[in-house]
């Protein structure tokens, strides 16, 4: 099945267009986790104690929303380690039926970037000449300084291998404008010629649902923007971030949808993992206190958005 | 010591601005290396063939350049063994003299660049609340496509740890052009803006030779853009790809450097590694042949380097 509509299959099921980002942050992990911890060195217990988080907040919600979003940085401070959690991370949550979207924001040039594309999503090579998946995410998000040409071998692995990808467009940080924002000689700004680039390579992989997997990175932080940006890429896959702890509100969103409720998808992080409970609270809780409370940040979430959208966009197709 | 100022130590020692990039990639690495490997699993097999590769051509360069440019992204595609061979790598690479300039152009916003920033170069915090080094490289390359406060939290780490960035300024590939030569309406270019904030951080990591280890990536391939851009930041050190098989020559180079030949480090990776040698000679030669050639292209690359700047830099200091 094309991963976008994978996508879409899993949001039409839960009724939910968002996405958990499993960003583990040992400082605010609930202490009952960090007990009794066995492992050889402490960076490894470390990685250790973050897939015991994620596979029970995995199991909370993978009835609830239709993908997780790793983001890779907070696998990878722990080095070789935390990325092996992270590995495992994405195996379970795609054993658990979830969409795994690895936020990474990878890119670089020629080879290289072939390099990123074939670890990530991709086959690599063995010692003896075959070739094997190797962190095998869903969708990747990638960054396009370099210029289409690093973009490209992306694409290509994605038709290949049926994965996605999202560009970073328009990202949801209060600096994003100083390059982003910027406008050429042609009178495109940059996420706008991004967004271009983005719409054109959509039709190679485009599924049933007519939606491509060749997504973007459209923060809840710019609606004005994210109106330009549906319109120049109507078929692409949207990841929005700022939702929630960034201050992106629900009607923020909107714009990054179609009509039929497809087209986007919202994360939330920090939101779901650490802000309904205080730092107290979580030094003292039970595991089932805490994933009860996950539970129900991840439900209102679902709540909030899908009454926003049936609210607007009466036609909406679930 | 400042890492900028041990780069130069180094680099005076062996009279050569150079770096040779650790690019390991498994096509091209000599049969003699992947024989009689034992490992548990393919994956971890490659990762050992690597960091084995890896120690060899350390051992070969070390008295010869002053740094190490280990690619990210032909490690961690082989996932967290891949991610541990070089870590390995890093460590033998320091513990042997050399200064070790992590490629793998990272960046995010907040939180998440903090992450990035502890992991690659500062300390990660561990379950008893203490805090460790994690990958622990010299010098990490950034990505800068996020704006200037996805910055801060790397240059933060970089003051508080002796460390330094390479913040991608312009890139040697072709289509680097399309966002990086945006003229924006104040006249400069996004690539000429990027170079005064990094000039505007550079004091704060400024060393007793009066280089600053908040540097910039700037092509050889672009020998123009480097003029300009030598002006505006001409404190910075600039860490220069492109050169040998991307088609930069010594002569590109020239523009990089202050008359004293300090301030650019040149990237050569395939040309030392690889193309010295076809891919006939790798499937037969044996280490102590293909090390041999190791070592004659290293000192080739040195020595048209340094004759070129000593040609026109007759002031320089080493």
């Amino acid at each position: 099945m094309n991963i976008a509509d994978k996508l879409i299959q899993n949001t039409i099921k839960t009724k939910n267009p968002s996405v958990i980002g499993l960003d583990p942050d040992i400082g605010k992990i609930p202490a009952c986790y960090k007990m009794n911890v066995q492992s050889k060195n402490p960076l490894e217990a470390v990685a250790d104690v973050i897939y015991a988080f994620n596979r029970d907040i995995i199991d909370t919600i993978a009835d609830l929303v239709p993908a997780v979003k790793p983001q890779m940085a907070f696998y990878e401070k722990y080095g070789s380690h935390g990325v092996a959690a992270f590995e495992k991370t994405v195996a379970y949550a795609k054993a658990k039926g979830l969409v795994v979207i690895e936020d990474a924001k990878r890119n670089d040039i020629g080879n290289t970037a072939q390099a990123y594309a074939d670890g990530h999503l991709g086959v690599v090579e063995l010692l003896d000449g075959t070739w094997s998946p190797s962190i095998d995410a869903d969708f990747l998000t990638v960054t396009p300084f370099l210029g289409t040409e690093s973009l490209y071998p992306f694409v290509n692995v994605c038709i290949n291998h049926n994965k996605g990808v999202f560009v970073l467009v328009k990202t949801s940080n209060t600096s994003s404008g100083e390059i982003q924002d910027v406008v050429a000689s042609d009178g495109m700004t940059i996420s706008q010629s991004i967004a271009k680039y983005v719409s054109e390579q959509a039709d190679v992989c485009a599924g049933k649902h007519g939606y491509s997997s060749i997504g973007a990175v459209v923060g809840a932080t710019y609606p004005e923007e994210a109106v330009s940006l549906r319109k120049i890429m109507p078929k692409s896959y949207f990841l929005v971030p700022g939702y929630g702890a960034q201050g992106g509100g629900a009607k923020d969103i909107l714009p990054c949808f179609n009509p039929d409720g497809l087209g986007a998808i919202v994360n939330s992080s920090r939101g779901i993992l650490y802000t309904h409970m205080s730092s107290e609270e979580r030094a003292r809780c039970s595991r089932q206190e805490y994933l009860l409370s996950v539970q129900a940040a991840a439900k209102q979430m679902q709540e909030d958005i899908y009454a926003v959208l049936k609210n607007k966009y009466r036609q909406m197709i679930y």
